[in-house]
């Protein structure tokens, strides 16, 4: 276990602390003949970098990424690929005060719990910048994902209690706002909410929807290892991530079968569903319908609001959080829920391929 | 992979289909000196027991466990653990008209999309009697973490939309109703629904929440495997589990950071946190507090009423479900999120004792 | 890890004790489609078998095998296989004796170093009877092996230091005399020097030796999971086994790099190799020759002649060990090699699938 | 599986290529508290760097090792530890023509027969420079063997079929000698015996022991995760080993029982053996003695002596392998030994600490 490696077929392992030397992952499973170079990492990781506008840090970070393993000529080679981030922006000082108390609704009291002290400055590995591996290895995933046919994109659904309306849906706008939202209207709602919390030295949550599509029948393994059980852990290995739901998810709890099952139809010579209450998946296999499920995610703890906590004297003591923190944390948390769906997904995919003798038998006489 | 093993030290190989032969588990993992006698798993898969109510199947299984192996003179000798519940009223020719088309919420397509054929008798693997080796292998964990000082219990938080009132909760009233709800009043009224959703032929939801007493604090590992997504996983491999939160999970979305913070206070010499939204677990770590959690299950798929559906020739028919089925899956799966919750809290438990070199040092210098 | 568990891919636990209620084995991850019943496992389990010559154990074993799941209709589902073993000629009694000292070379101590005491009953855990397990499993890994191609056989090459002789190799001797030896006169031979050891209550040891025939090039991973060190896992991990070599073996420590080498050479259009000193093997994938390696068995440490030893009260005492043993454990060895061969091969001829991008894409094509 | 991962409880991820930017490694599971520097790991990397003699290949290689994170204030933290060796020396254009065919006793024809086409450059990943990653990890695991009381070290037994007098054994002299050879007149002889074969192009061979002092009794698991199994696969995932054996090993297979059986006997009130053909472990088990095994090295493949070969035109021709390249690979693999030597006995001590309930249960009352 140990927790930093992730994935049995498609494993990475991910390392660094916010403030240390770098960041990085090594992917060690990943097949041979992929077309890959630094531009394809980094264009993703882009997407998480912080300062982009003011709802998230001012902290400015050039995050870029360097492979230092696994493609020759411009190709994977299928030995492990090594990639790291430098980090080149860490003020520790503004952190320095933090290692004498335990900040409420962050990890500090459970890594001394567990480890005896730990790595104080910008939050250690408990840090978001740790989602750097996950997001630098998520984007090699995508592209396998891709060469067989499968996209997927996730948004902001809801944000400090404001909904998207489903009839303005346009998912361009989501690539577009600040807050990854694809309905303008909702965008501005949240921009007006937010910016008054950010006035009153407080932070918002919200939700995280992700979509897949082009799923082919059949993955996910449909004991233990099911493929909406994997999708949510996943997503609650995100920090900050609360509570998952697949398709209906909570809704389903209140309705009858009459109403949650999904019909089957022929539909062109091809069998699909009338309804996707259960969210593309049936027995914790995909059933060639979208996948769909949400990510509930809790607002920033690092606010400058006055709070109460205990220090490492074991006195209560009374604490304000200074430093460059993200108001909210869904807009970033986006792309590192398409990561984590992405190297899940090409996991599972991989791990299908055993599931029949006929297939296997055709792999190998294929290949003769 | 492979689908049905759990656990990384505290692991498990769950067997058996609906109306093979028998269906078992190995535990393999299982430290030596633990008192264990079958009375032990029967006691829990007593609770998982069918036709205990007119609320549940009327199909009777007397289900009685045996060990075959790991066990001497009433102790655990470290080795594997095998357990076995032989079929003893199995009635195929219910189910045989199944095997010609796909009921809408159930895995019956999605098998067929994987390996090409399934065993249809009685949902074959996906029927809710896998989880017969989810309960024994649990009953020995939770055996374990009550030598540890740690209790837990699950019960129904909501059935059919009607919940349960935190003023009125009576866990001993869960654990004799029907409904396995703490609310005696709220399960009269889901009664009266059942009752008429029956009668409808159709079946209902509900929510499961589970609280976990007495942890230490530190507990899970920092990035992956996070003792809440290791839950969600555990949770959301229950068949027709749809969503998990923990601690205040979605609600946590809407609320401010001050909000949701949980203030850290010194009580009696103690650390402890004023409040608990965050269901005692910080960072992926648990933090000394109740672990809260719940899961959403959706309304039974199997219905007397009529569906369209789709048959393997590819038509497009009309069905009525017939045979022996739970109008509701809560009441039964209280004990499976009980199993599955002990499972995955021995497997971090134990993964955590390599946390701390001086801890392992202490170890090893004890024994000497 | 836990001990009882091989494999990642074709995955398999095992468990019970020599004197238990039964032996058995869970394969999860063994595919669908494949033809498979009853009889092609007591095939190979009674290749194990005691009581098959004077140069055996005399205990009878049934040892009759039942598969409790994971068959439909003759065919694997792709769900997890449970096969079991009933012990039906446990006499307990014959060894309640060792329960109070620690026998020389066997495991009597260092299980109960480990666990803190024992199941003493015909060695427990530590019996060879714990390969029946193994053996079930790799009945159903070679009729996957067979699908694709590939055969293997195993043989004693030399027991109680006398060796075959290769210019009269003759394999279908192995098969019919008592030593497995594919050589006439060095069975004869060694029947007359295992004669006189029994008599002298002292017993023997042997090599055996593996062929792989029809393997495809490429399999194996390139750095820690290598073809070889997999199978000398593997080979290591049976009772008794105390080395392994592939190929030329220790033999090649004493080469130079212009003996040793093997020449690549094009013949009939094929690449092929001149020798195959290499034993099939290169950087720890299958080159497409014949894989060849050799397994060192200590003689059984069961022996009536008069030992030293201590006992459970820390006194040195003299011993003299009663009860059925086998003089020599390479005969009945044998077919556990083959088994954990053909385990071992399964396993990483199903990860080798995922190495090339383009076999992925063409598999998941192939399906559409 | 995926190859490059090893470890189950202290676990490993290597990557890198010979001629690539970097090599490195990634340890996942080091417990927090453990004292550590850059000066700690080089100290070991320096025993394998090339260029220390003429026995060795006299490229330069700086092998610097860099610490990116995973340590705070000198300790580590328990989240992973990234090391990195950037490449300083590369000269690709060396290497340039070995693309083209296919040398003997390499591994250019299974990578290309497994990925399609391989990184050419100075044997890719398939170069002992891989070894980097596994010293740098082994150093750390060395460290916490040593906080145990546990020490190992590993010396040239035989070179070139010249092999050391145990009554001359000099340890202090494996140290300093160019061959790791604990007898100066076996290594005087050796290095006569080495010069002539540079002078004729070719390489020798030779045989590793290691020695592990101060185990205690019960580690291992007693089934596939045998001590003695684990080793083997360690010491046979090193590129060039080409067999394995403990203890007695080969020889064990002409002893009879009586000879091989070593017995037990109280020394100063403590259970010990009166020999050790076991070497140190019985029924997978450490039993308190020390642990003895041997691997066998084949001799570099890389030779300037004529060769026949197949080039990827599939032509027969002959080569003469240019470069530079060590002509015996025993001296620099001792360190290598040693450090897969660590890597398996703490993940195995690791794993070990569940074995038993009462060693659970003080753990976390102690911690109480």
């Amino acid at each position: 276990m140990a927790g930093s490696t992730y994935g049995n077929r498609f494993k990475i392992m991910t390392w660094g602390e916010s403030h240390g030397e770098a960041l990085g992952v090594v992917v060690d499973g990943c097949p041979a003949g992929l077309e890959l170079c630094e531009e394809d990492i980094q264009k993703l990781l882009d997407r998480r970098k912080p300062g982009q506008s003011k709802f998230t840090t001012p902290r400015k970070e050039a995050d870029k990424v360097k492979i230092l393993s696994g493609v020759f000529e411009g190709k994977t080679t299928g030995t492990p690929i090594s990639m790291v981030v430098f980090n080149t922006n860490q003020r520790s000082g503004d952190y320095s005060e933090i290692a004498g108390y335990y900040r409420p609704g962050h990890a500090d009291y459970t890594f001394d719990a567990k480890y005896g002290f730990r790595d104080y400055r910008g939050g250690g590995r408990s840090s978001a910048r740790e989602t750097i591996g996950r997001v630098a290895a998520g984007a090699i995933a995508l592209k396998i994902l891709e060469s067989l046919g499968i996209t997927l994109h996730a948004y902001a659904k809801e944000i400090g209690g404001i909904a998207i309306d489903y009839e303005k849906f346009d998912l361009q706008a989501a690539r577009e706002n600040a807050f990854t939202m694809p309905d303008k209207e909702a965008a501005a709602k949240v921009e007006a909410y937010a910016t008054q919390k950010i006035q009153e030295g407080d932070s918002i949550g919200g939700i995280i929807e992700c979509v897949v599509e082009g799923m082919m029948p059949g993955i996910g393994e449909p004991v233990f290892d099911k493929l909406d059980a994997s999708l949510g852990k996943a997503m609650l290995s995100i920090g900050a991530v609360k509570g998952f739901e697949i398709g209906s998810g909570f809704e389903a709890a209140k309705m009858t079968g009459s109403e949650n099952n999904d019909s089957f139809v022929m539909k062109d010579g091809k069998l699909t569903k009338k309804t996707n209450h259960a969210g593309g998946v049936l027995g914790g296999m995909s059933d060639g319908s979208n996948i769909v499920f949400r990510a509930a995610v809790k607002p920033t703890p690092s606010i400058s609001a006055v709070q109460d906590t205990v220090n490492k004297d074991g006195e209560n003591i009374e604490i304000s959080i200074k430093g460059r923190h993200d108001p909210m944390i869904v807009p970033r948390a986006v792309v590192v829920v398409e990561a984590m769906t992405a190297l899940t997904l090409v996991d599972l995919i991989f791990e299908n391929m055993t599931a029949r003798l006929d297939g296997i038998c055709a792999f190998y006489n294929r290949s003769k």
